[in-house]
């Protein structure tokens, strides 16, 4: 995976955050974890209506420092200078307003720009988000897709899932982690593993070639999706020589003949 | 926007977050806001190491009513039955787990299961994450992806983006809301502007055809990308009219021969 956030230079390190007008220093902590756990550290406050106390600082849990470089600002205008494209948190449709992108549009999109420069996202107040006059100075009104019925996101979850949006259009993501795969069984190893089952199988009396046509491709499908592993497949064999001791399994060539007769 | 949680036998009714041995209750009372936001309302709190008390209510703002049908459950295993599959989110990778996914994939996965029954989303305790025991019970290790310097996502915020994800694969958002874009000008209105243009640029002086031929292509394009509306045409050309009254734009026809000139 891709590091974003390793050099100083990187994309992530020209996303502004500003918050305006906020009244809750509890979001404004979460807002600086959220930032963090995504890459982003640079967060810009405009005239906040609440102090940066210990609620916020409890809030940001690792993230102090993210705090504590917080910019304070006395107009939106200072928190936007120098970027190439604002982009404004919005919950609604309003008159006048410039074409909308749904959250990972803009993700997306402003990713794509901080080539040429910081960006920043504008998040309003808790309970009046921006104003008409904030939103004017923005060129990108953003919308995260909520429940109709009940759009109510808390601040720090906002910037949480914008942050998440930036982060995934940086990163190179790759493949997922690897689990403990262990090594894949070879194709004779699961054939002699098919084949040794079916005797068991018609030795118990479970599996009758003549009579049970249907069961077979069914087992032979399960077995497919196990997409076994050499250990598992020892692990099979094992408990197949227990439970039935002495049943020698049927080579791959008789076990293709008996399947075309099916 | 089709609203998938607009029926009762809607995809996201089907969709379990199940919070195990959870400490604070603010961060319950966050994950119910985050769930309601998104359309989810099935909470499973299994041996909550916390009472669900005021704090949970007052973080839970509107989602009370999440709170409140919570299912109260004392095993894991009784939150998970009758799901047709569990995810576990995990913030790293452990001995002998399953292939993992990022938290994107594993949105459009379980999106996809909900056809077949119902899922479930496991997050463990703040602190310590899911024991062994709790994943062997998950068939999907889940990850998002956070800065490796810090990637102490808080649960609530855990929540949000993996309900975010799952609403984002089961919502068809189709177009993001138009903006006020009003109606689109023609191409002759725009033609007839740029020509109106070239001649009061010409009669002020700030552009000769003849020793500024690399300024005009400029021009075209910064009008070509405007994207212009009926009622910007006419308010631009009502302002060339004022600032220089008489000049007389040039026919599309001359502006042709003009522009083949150059």
């Amino acid at each position: 995976m891709m590091n974003p956030e390793s050099t100083p230079s990187s994309p992530l390190s020209r996303v502004r955050i500003v918050l305006s007008r906020t009244s809750h220093p509890g979001n404004v902590g979460a807002a600086a974890r959220a930032m963090k756990t995504m890459g982003l550290s640079r967060l810009y406050l405009v005239n906040p209506l609440c102090t940066i106390d210990d609620v916020a600082v409890a809030r940001a849990s690792g993230a102090q420092d993210v705090l504590e470089s917080a910019v304070m600002c006395t107009s939106l205008s200072d928190a936007l200078a120098g970027t190439v494209c604002a982009a404004a948190l919005t919950a609604r449709r309003r008159e006048q307003m410039l074409p909308m992108r749904w959250s990972r549009q803009a993700g997306s999109d402003l990713a794509a720009l901080l080539s040429q420069g910081e960006v920043a996202l504008v998040f309003g107040n808790e309970t009046s988000g921006l104003t008409n006059d904030e939103l004017e100075l923005c060129r990108m009104p953003v919308m995260i897709p909520t429940n109709p019925a009940y759009s109510s996101l808390n601040l720090g979850a906002a910037v949480q899932l914008m942050a998440y949006e930036l982060r995934m259009a940086c990163t190179d993501l790759g493949e997922a982690p690897r689990g403990d795969d262990g090594e894949a069984a070879r194709f004779e190893e699961v054939e002699g593993l098919v084949g040794h089952l079916q005797a068991v199988m018609a030795d118990c009396g479970f599996y009758n070639p003549v009579s049970s046509k249907r069961l077979w491709p069914r087992v032979r499908r399960l077995v497919g999706r196990m997409a076994l592993e050499r250990d598992e497949v020892n692990i099979l064999r094992g408990f197949l020589n227990a439970v039935r001791p002495g049943v020698k399994g049927i080579s791959p060539q008789a076990l293709r003949e008996l399947e075309d007769k099916l």
